[in-house]
């Protein structure tokens, strides 16, 4: 597998989703409490994790139904990988579809990053639905 | 994407983790509480949960580091699809790998299906660790 793909709903606007993964304040929520971020396309934003792991993703699109990454620092596997998330409204909820894809080796470690993409995005979920997320605590 | 992969690794025995995708008592500890399994390679076990869903799963292979699974009944995209679950000890813990493979299309339904399965797989591992899974209750 060179892709990985989630989809899952959550009980919030489309916009509040859009916030939580454009804005400093929203990845903070979810994803790593360290980062620097100006949200604007273009931009390169940066993540660090307590792990010692850190990336640097530019942000190639903000649409609002979809806002797209690309990694250009970071994990060796990762670099040139591209991240996108499309939002949709259906009903009351937001279907949100998350691709990580362009790695270049299918291999155990993409099957490890599906698995910790998956929690992150149930924290994701969490913090839109909650305010609360389990975002790492950075370095 | 047409395979959903998976990898993590569990603190406890490989042994442990192996009869908690073999046994009836493992399986409802983690994935559904509604089963009707016998643990026999050959064997066909069905699981039921609170959506209405079920699938009926031929137990294709069952080895100390390997558990295969191939999909006779339930949702159609389903139906022929095969899951496995290999077991590696680590150290003094389990890396298990996890797999589903063999759909025909590429589709929302399958992302939506890689993030259930991640979050019982985080299932299994809870179980597997504490003793105490978040099984579906099934129907």
């Amino acid at each position: 597998m060179k892709e990985i793909y989630h989809c899952f709903w959550v009980k919030a606007p489309p916009e509040d989703v859009y916030r939580a993964v454009v804005d400093k304040s929203g990845l903070s929520g979810w994803w790593t409490r360290s980062l620097e971020v100006n949200g604007k396309a273009g931009s390169v934003s940066t993540f660090r994790f307590k792990s010692g792991a850190f990336n640097r993703m530019k942000v190639r699109s903000l649409k609002p139904g979809k806002v797209e990454w690309e990694c250009v620092d970071g994990h060796e596997e990762w670099i040139g990988t591209h991240i996108t998330f499309d939002f949709r409204r259906d009903g009351n909820r937001t279907k949100v579809c998350f691709s990580h894809y362009g790695f270049k080796n299918q291999s155990e470690y993409v099957g490890e990053c599906s698995f910790h993409w998956a929690n992150y995005l149930v924290s994701l979920q969490e913090y839109c639905e909650t305010g609360q997320g389990k975002p790492d605590q950075g370095k």
